[in-house]
């Protein structure tokens, strides 16, 4: 065995040794099943320290390459997701068109409402992963402490406590504001829809990503507004030279993204990007709505990926987040840091909902300061890391040869490409036949691109349950 | 003394021999502080009997003209607010306007965070009023219990307990309707956006009454709509015969009013007005928005007043409440009754905030089966109507003479109109530095009308800091 170190500066010791690892995996040179060499040895072979070694097997573990068998050693995982190629990107961007997808998305919706239903299209997180009962043992305590408090409107900006925790957090990721710059909302839709409303009117045009969460879409065609799609990368995310040519060309009121582990695709745009991309639109004067839902749930160790809010020079960026992915999705609290907005926002809160409902806040503001979150968080990563390699695995194994997918490093959603000819739509239809529930293509775009691709969510801890429910839709897609 | 007994079908006996004693006070042949017969003496007089002087008795209570004296029996209240002529109306409506009040509700209420501040513009409830110890107790106890089901979405239509509670109430009050029928929403704010989403676009003219609560102006600003305001009695409610021409001149995509108890006059329109402009809307396919959140909080003994969606025949009236008003503001618990626009509704709502916190809802839910609602609200209407009558007189005292005031049956605000020339700006700036915030009236109208009119909240029990507001008010309002 020859293991090369790869050279760079900022980069970690026990990151080359994963990295080098993954290559040897990616060459066969360690296949399905094998086992790895012990830590001791090879931290002798590679004459790093012991920790090292172990810190290079949970990445790869966190990648979902390595799993650990208890008194047994490291192993790697069986590795078809690898061999399969990730989905492909939409060559061009589309013109400035209305949205229209509610009523599919209705359609692909209104069936999986029957609760025997196995949903794997919806990207809910299972509450087995929540920290379920510790949120609603505190949020029974301030129900019962808080008195009049409780029962009072709390009018925007939103509870001065969570708004320091949430500013606090923000620091810690690398944007430098204070609690005054948050507005909390019902939810990060919530936030959205503020931010959008204080920055576009009917008929502006707004540029995304293509494929983008449907959510997003159908709130852009409730405001009657026009998406720009731009073309997205599985790995890096939206095309950023497609973005630039689309700004010469078009009149953009602003751009909305989910630039850490983008739904459905998972990518993450690289720092560079980010940074790239707010001058980009800073020059332009164009805001741009960062929906940041799933920036906490990186697999990859060490800090989380930088929101592009951290490259805000004028106030531009809006960023958008939520609790609903991390801890309580029913409670329904999430912000908005609307930069130079902020004035416009709040009051558009005041004007649409009033307030946050003020207990839920306290809950959570209590939950971040004394709960353990980044306890929390650090197991929940390596959770979902783990299902979205299970699941990934399943889908290769049993969707028909040529299936593509894609291979995020965070949150818990996949996508992926069936050979060209199979209907996502078809697949869905059929598959609700046998109870089961998943996000066809069509509804991550206004033009309805995407035939062949779902989406597939692995947030749900693996189960007999689930293993069928691919194999069936394996099955199905093989037979479309 | 001669007591004549008024004659009509379907009143009660009570109600007439209330009639009757307050039209001897209006004609000065009881004054106040004059002791009222024993209920004894009375029925006697009458031959009525004991139980209907005391029916007779209470609602004269609740109408604020007579008081009860522990051991001493019932005397006519102190008198003035009756000898106050109320309010006038504009006597035009309005052209379609675009609504820009924003800025000056900002600041009229950007002072009023100030916490040393006597907020007698607000139309909140004092807590006191409130059961929260009760609902918090509730809510503490779901959260507890409810396990996964508390942490998790509840998707709209939202939670079907709280729908069925809803739905039963409603049919209480007339209203035939089931649980599908309601969509949950984060307070009557956010049922009034979602409906005026669904039935109107920017641009639109949306027919409203005038005076108008603010933060429905501030809605139809944020959603770049036209108002045509059409004036309203502060006994009656909006004018049917001016509603009527500016239909005919006017192309209106909705109307939406407050019929029961406006805000901020306190206006109740007779049920065969809200039948008739139910009608009326009904022949030209216009959508009726009714806000009924102060509908519960009537003076007067008996059931509630009907909402107007009772003589709704073709699904075109959207009820909008919450139980902002009656259990806990900050619980942000709504809802809508669409009728035809149900499922636009549900669509927005998902779209918007997708969907209404889970535990609130099972809290409100399991208060209104459970809790003793229909108690609460007799004792919070009770507190009210007497809070009201309170400080209606402590205005009519201090104020100049020639000042008019409203004289609502219901809710908790008062609409007063001091001499022409006394400027409501003039009045909320001085008072401010004192320490006292009202709302002037032109925050109520799109045109800024009601230039000399004040609007002051009576949701919060009479106090001796009340007493010396009201007192400072009226000097500074003579010295105007």
């Amino acid at each position: 065995m020859t293991l090369a170190l790869a050279s760079g500066p900022a980069r970690h010791l026990y990151e080359e040794l994963a990295d080098d690892l993954a290559g040897l995996i990616a060459k066969g040179a360690l296949r399905s099943g094998d086992r790895l060499p012990s830590v001791r040895r090879l931290s002798l072979q590679r004459s790093v320290s012991v920790s090292t070694v172990l810190q290079a097997y949970v990445l790869l573990e966190s990648r979902g390459l390595v799993e650990t068998r208890p008194q047994s050693g490291h192993y790697v995982r069986a590795m078809r997701a690898l061999s399969a190629e990730e989905p492909r990107s939409p060559r061009r961007s589309s013109q400035a068109t209305r949205v229209s997808v509610s009523d599919l998305v209705a359609k692909v919706y209104g069936a999986a409402r029957d609760p025997s239903m196995v949903l794997l299209g919806a990207a809910h997180m299972s509450p087995a992963l929540l920290p379920t009962e510790s949120i609603n043992r505190r949020l029974a305590s301030v129900a019962r402490t808080a008195g009049s408090a409780g029962v009072a409107y709390d009018i925007p900006p939103g509870l001065p406590a969570l708004r320091r925790q949430i500013a606090r957090r923000a620091a810690e990721n690398g944007v430098a504001i204070g609690a005054d710059d948050v507005v909390t909302t019902f939810g990060a839709m919530e936030a959205l829809h503020l931010c959008l409303r204080a920055v576009t009117a009917p008929g502006d045009t707004v540029l995304v990503e293509t494929p983008a969460y449907y959510g997003i879409l159908q709130l852009m065609e409730s405001l009657g507004l026009r998406v720009l799609e731009i073309p997205a990368n599985p790995g890096t995310g939206i095309d950023l030279e497609l973005t630039a040519a689309a700004l010469r060309e078009h009149d953009v009121a602003a751009c909305l993204l989910v630039p850490s582990f983008s739904n459905p695709l998972g990518a993450l745009m690289p720092d560079e990007a980010k940074q790239a991309l707010v001058a980009m639109l800073a020059r332009r004067e164009i805001p741009l709505i960062e929906d940041d839902i799933y920036g906490d749930l990186h697999f990859d160790p060490g800090p989380r990926p930088r929101p592009a809010k951290a490259y805000d020079k004028q106030g531009l960026v809006m960023l958008c987040s939520s609790f609903s992915k991390t801890l309580a999705p029913g409670y329904r609290v999430g912000y908005a840091v609307p930069g130079r907005f902020r004035d416009q926002v709040e009051r558009l809160k005041f004007a649409q909902t009033v307030g946050t409902a003020t207990l839920p806040q306290m809950a959570v503001s209590d939950f971040l300061e004394n709960g353990g979150y980044d306890r929390h968080l650090r197991r929940l990563r390596r959770a979902l890391a783990a299902q979205v390699a299970r699941v990934s695995e399943a889908i290769v194994e049993h969707f028909p040869p040529g299936t593509r997918i894609s291979r995020p490093r965070g949150g818990f959603v996949l996508w992926v490409e069936m050979p060209p000819g199979k209907s996502a739509l078809d697949l869905h239809a059929r598959a609700l036949r046998h109870k089961i529930s998943i996000a066809p293509g069509p509804i991550f775009s206004a033009k309805q691109r995407f035939s062949s691709c779902i989406r597939v969510s692995a947030g749900f801890p693996w189960s007999d349950t689930v293993d069928r429910s691919i194999v069936r839709l394996g099955q199905i897609a093989r037979e479309l």
